[in-house]
């Protein structure tokens, strides 16, 4: 069963596990980056009054988190997958954005790429803020200013640290309109976190991913957390090709609750707001057979019985959020292993999208 | 392996494939309501600037449709699911919507009954017209206009002419606007065209739902046709206890393609826009192992190659998105059938979601 996992170290065939293990550079890099922008993107943001992300896969539910912080700083805001804009514009919401924000690993996918040109189109008085991890991209020329996660740049085709370190920047702008200039303080320790989590929570991670008699893994999470709960079911799902489904946290009583049942793990993704609804969720899954692992703030999960459990360190809000991906995606990582797949190489994927 | 049919055709247990077959009398019956009640409705849509949908499960997959219609006839609009409005409120676009439609089967889901007293309470001027199959529900007393989809009311728990019914009325809204009083005339003959549904594809739905050699169900939609596919998925989990998903068209390519493999469906709802990326679609999924089931009208698939195909009667658009469910619906049931399932009883649920 671990023949997979012994031939990887022995090879040095690990490049997916390795990126993940450089999360904390990568946002160390991505952090210096967004200090140094920070003026521009400030300016840009503070005369917003709407807000459009948009970005395709990993990089639309960067998006959607995206646009879930930015509304609680008061600037409406909405993500749209980017290949939604291009074949049916009509359908979506007629809003003029002061800001389009497309988030491209790559700055090369073909849809983001296409959604942007049009969007500018529509809206010649917008402004462009890109988020990737490639310097010198097409999304580049497109751009008024870009973010450039350096660090984030992978090899492999999931993605594991330009996610985390792209979310620190979205994390970012965030913080810019509610602290200006202060919003780095807040950001202050993130790196050392990053490799805290990644070494605390191994262990737990290894653990339940060479659990291959569970057969279902479930996201839940409410907000943006709701754009990690996708995240992680996507990087569940390519690397090591498991039934894995996301829904909003109340969503999941209306319907996917049918799927839970003895090889089922749902995996609930703790945030402040929610309260008893949360645990009555826990317990409801425990009830009808399924196992849980909650992920969240020690507070939060105060007397909570899950079978499973990761404290994320506690900081200051909108920061933290890079921190709940890497032991999923760890997960992820030992479940491929375990099953005789190759984490590196998912089926029937490329790194870019073109079309 | 037909054990349970049979025995539920000699037992008369056939709930759920009853209520399948009485959608053409559903619809009847919620057209008359609509042409009743098409004055109040009209003068409640004409003079809105923003118009958000909320609901749970099925109805929130149904405000989506009705987002995307909407906005087609230059109306903003948006659909959250209620139950992200009453746990994470301030991560959710701070619109006033002029016009707030809830979408409840019972009328008594509590998360929508707590999303429409709290979008009241922030804006007083908002009007609320509902869409529910329950005459003497709760929702009434919250609402400007209540339509009722009298004969989709239902004893089975997952959605079938409840959810087709109401989607013809949410349908009947655009086209009020788009039509005023000549709204009705689109829609002559819609119940001759779900009887012709039917029975035109109860014999395709059959061969597919019996086909358990089938591990993973996908189905794939853009702008109005991505709620179908989300319905599509949720019919036949809840059904069947089925690995099933749904995706925005082009967002399949982004991760999720990863799972297709030679035990796979996808299931492509064909609409007018999109053109050859839907046929280029089609053929990377054939090209990649998994099998391929179009449905649309014949004129727009006209050369595509598919494993399995339904020709949807041409109407009037806007007037013929609830023909394509019946036949996912006659597939869950007849999957679940052969799977040894008691498609009446879904694991773990209820009918009205009481917190």
């Amino acid at each position: 069963m671990y023949f997979f996992e012994v031939a990887y170290w022995v090879m040095g065939m690990t490049v997916t596990i390795e990126e993940i293990k450089e999360q904390p550079m990568a946002l160390e890099a991505v952090l210096e980056e967004l200090e140094d922008k920070a003026n521009q993107i400030g300016s840009l943001l503070s005369g917003a009054s709407s807000c459009l992300f948009t970005g395709c896969g990993s990089s639309y539910y960067l998006g959607l988190i995206g646009a879930h912080l930015t509304n609680r700083t008061k600037l409406p805001s909405y993500a749209v997958p980017a290949g939604e804009m291009i074949v049916s514009p009509d359908s979506l919401p007629a809003v003029s954005p002061d800001v389009v924000i497309p988030i491209s690993r790559s700055g090369e996918s073909t849809e983001t790429l296409s959604a942007v040109r049009e969007l500018k189109e529509r809206n010649p008085g917008s402004q462009v803020l890109s988020v990737t991890c490639n310097e010198d991209c097409s999304l580049r020329e497109l751009s008024d200013v870009l973010v450039v996660s350096r660090e984030g740049v992978e090899e492999s085709t999931v993605a594991t640290k330009s996610f985390s370190s792209m979310l620190a920047a979205i994390e970012y702008l965030s913080r810019l309109r509610l602290d200006g200039e202060a919003a780095r303080d807040n950001f202050r320790g993130l790196p050392e976190d990053s490799r805290k989590v990644l070494d605390r929570f191994e262990k737990l991670s290894k653990e339940i991913g060479r659990r291959t008699d569970l057969e279902k893994f479930v996201f839940l999470g409410t907000g943006e957390h709701y754009g990690l709960a996708l995240e992680a079911m996507l990087c569940v799902k390519e690397m090591s090709l498991t039934w894995s489904e996301a829904y909003p946290l109340l969503e999941f009583r209306h319907g996917p609750k049918s799927i839970v049942g003895e090889n089922t793990l749902v995996v609930v993704f703790y945030s402040r707001p929610g309260g008893e609804k949360f645990d009555d969720l826990v317990k409801e899954v425990n009830s009808i057979g399924g196992e849980t692992f909650v992920m969240g703030r020690e507070e939060n999960m105060e007397g909570l019985e899950s079978n499973y459990r990761a404290e994320i360190p506690v900081r200051p809000e909108y920061t933290d959020l890079s921190l709940y991906i890497a032991p999923i995606q760890q997960l992820g990582y030992y479940r491929a292993i375990g099953l005789g797949l190759d984490p590196d190489e998912p089926r029937n994927l490329e790194q870019v999208v073109k079309l």
